[in-house]
């Protein structure tokens, strides 16, 4: 099982992926054949390759991400809260958000599911 | 579906039941066939008459809801922060909670689940 100082370590890491622009250190977070629905509701990106893709189109938008509020821990599970910053065709976007990861024995995402719609986005 | 309007009123309809102390109030936000995992981990509550019994516990506490940040709505999915205080063996404490509340057609609550842990306790 994944700890409490696995789980919080990698909440961070992905701030701080989105911080640097950094894809690859996004995708180093999941595991080979993690899952990811970001938002809930839409198709879901399977593996590296497609989470990948997935984070390369978002931090174009230039997606800083501020935490609010500690880091929910239950068992293999992470829940967070965040307001996301970005610029989508010239305007800049807040979304509120909230996120869980799903840590396998090795501490890496094995499932993310982001919960946001459109009445959580302000300045659109 | 159920719209925002509703999934945010049954929201605010939750906090306000464990103000006033109400179960029913708060079974009553509930699917009879719904399923709560609270926390996540632990064994699943199913149907009015388990989770009206658990419900009468918590709020045998005097567990008082805070909600933090605005309630996210994802299609069916709302999920939301907040900060419990309850009593326990005489001691004040302080849980910060996520839940997460997927909805029925009808607006009713089908599936409860809450993420928090050992590390998100203070006062004990």
């Amino acid at each position: 099982m994944a700890t409490v100082e696995q789980m919080t370590a990698a909440v961070h890491g992905y701030v701080e992926a989105f911080e640097k622009g950094d894809v690859e250190m996004a995708v180093a977070l999941f595991a080979p054949d993690a899952i990811v629905e970001d938002p809930v509701g839409t198709p879901l990106k399977r593996g590296h390759d497609e989470i990948r893709a997935f984070y390369a189109a978002s931090m174009a938008t230039g997606a800083k991400l501020r935490l609010e509020g500690p880091i929910r821990c239950a068992t293999d599970y992470a829940a967070f809260a965040f307001r996301v910053q970005l610029t989508l065709e010239g305007k800049m976007i807040t979304v509120d958000v909230i996120d869980t990861f799903r840590f396998n024995n090795e501490g890496k995402v094995i499932e993310m599911k982001a919960y946001f719609g459109p009445s959580n986005m302000t300045g659109m």
